[in-house]
């Protein structure tokens, strides 16, 4: 069988259909022109439906549901998403609507847990019925597969593991709380980090490597500069890794996954993160008796992961 | 139909056989005398098994399973207990050896699930799919349930929520990280805070209500003198109700439970410690949208707790 899924975006909505097995047969896009009313965009993601899967060739026949993933705060169970600013989306109900054009079971959820639903089924956590998949980007993004089900609470709402306090009374979070793992451990944190760094210690390589624009500098900067040898660099990244690091000990302490996956463009420095990072992991563990342990992996999935995931999701 | 569920601990091995709804229909215990081998234990469990169950008038046909709760780490799959310190326990077959008397099905779980379980399913979160116990003492213990079930991860070792780090750096715990909210939440850790303020400030209600005597400052001390109106011991219990609150926060926003369920000697202070918790959880949960609310409430289950939970207990 095949399942439809959507990735709603505030920039486009991608659809795909997908087989049992995470394989996308065909997959298209259209721009999501989020200023318009929810129902527009809903009848476009119809409308994009219906043609990826003529396009497919599979036949709606064998389509066994539709998935959406959406920004925002969902409500799995009546197929609604409660909230979100960046789409300007209040209780908008997504299946009833999507209904109302196709005749098919529709599953909504955030685009977190559809990105972790993606790695447990096509991705770094293929195989394992436990996983969790972390994003390093704006914020940190994550998602809980449980049982091979995405899980986020009675209320949907649950799954923010960026917002767990590591430093009490830290930075300030844009949730409201302060010392979220979020402010220290996503690549806008690392970006902070690196700028305060590169003002602190104008001679070091960060500051050469951005022509001395703080502007410049990006998620990428402080590893460059610390694989050119800079003290100041290295600094950078050793403490970023670690804040990683504790948060990471923290999600394995409560979940003990089969694997647990980073994703986020920091993870193209492969080994340079991954390794110190096991090792710091391996050390603050709290369970280091013989038995086996979560595995650290990196996302696989890139762009897909939002049409496999959303397509994946079922009650 | 009915099931025994044992509760070992260092002291006593209590066992009881319990209805389907949680109540214990005949319960007994013994001394553990955990000086002796795991074969001499697990054979005295077996025998006051079948005691209970005689006692019971139920007769053995009616029972559907056995579960034991037991300190350590558990291999749930297995029904084993692969290591405590304090039994000596290192890899022992508790499901094996039971079945050598009785013939069956026997789950093994630690006492943390157990007595989360309990509370699902006959206590502060009856009739919910999903809570969260915790349990402050001597230090954090925690179970979690989704979808009815104890959750600990594929190797039965995660669930352990007293070992995340919420201040990076922080105070040295017993499992070698720095930080952990155990460190600042147990009931060991008010102790320590509630001397530490005795010391700090000879004049409080704290020094005269031990009369000078640090050794008799107990978890109940510092409520104590904040009720007598006590400046010191009000900034002590104030303090350690924020250091459990930006746990709870923490879990709350990963799980989302229906219930939370907070167990402990500290829970005797009834609303003293719930009011003031209860503002500091809304103001800082993440999702504050007009969605269901997790409810915090204090467990019920008291001293049975270990046999209604591992009763409880199924794969």
């Amino acid at each position: 069988m095949y399942r439809v899924g959507i990735d709603l975006g505030g920039t486009n909505i991608a659809a795909g259909v997908v087989r049992d097995d995470g394989v996308i047969m065909c997959k298209d896009s259209v721009p999501t022109q989020r200023e318009r009313t929810y129902r527009e965009i809903i009848k476009d993601m119809a409308t994009l439906t219906m043609e990826v899967v003529k396009k497919s060739g599979v036949g709606i026949e064998n389509i066994k549901s539709i998935g959406v993933g959406s920004p925002g705060t969902p409500d799995c169970k009546d197929g609604v998403i409660v909230y979100n600013n960046n789409l300007n989306f209040r209780n908008v109900p997504i299946r009833a609507i999507m209904q109302e054009y196709i005749d098919l079971p529709v599953y909504v959820d955030n685009d977190a847990n559809c990105a972790a639903l993606a790695e447990s089924v096509a991705g770094a956590a293929k195989g394992t019925g436990s996983s969790v998949t972390i994003t390093l980007g704006t914020g940190i993004g994550s998602g809980i597969i449980i049982d091979g089900k995405a899980y986020s609470g009675f209320n949907c709402a649950g799954a923010e593991l960026g917002h767990t306090v590591i430093i009490y009374d830290g930075e300030q979070c844009t949730c409201g709380r302060k010392g979220c793992w979020e402010v220290y451990a996503s690549a806008t944190a690392l970006i902070r980090q690196t700028k305060r760094a590169a003002e602190q210690n104008p001679d070091s390589a960060i500051n050469s490597l951005v022509e001395g624009d703080m502007s410049k500098i990006d998620a990428k900067t402080a590893f460059d500069a610390a694989k050119m040898g800079d003290q100041i660099g290295q600094n950078v990244v050793n403490q970023y890794i670690r804040y990683i690091g504790e948060g990471i000990i923290n999600v394995i302490n409560i979940f003990m996954p089969e694997v647990l996956v980073i994703g986020g463009g920091v993870c193209k420095e492969g080994e340079f993160l991954l390794k110190p990072l096991r090792d710091i992991v391996k050390e603050g563990v709290y369970s280091k008796e013989e038995i086996p342990q979560t595995q650290i992996k990196t996302a696989q999935m890139g762009n897909d992961a939002g049409i496999v995931g959303a397509a994946m999701l079922q009650i």
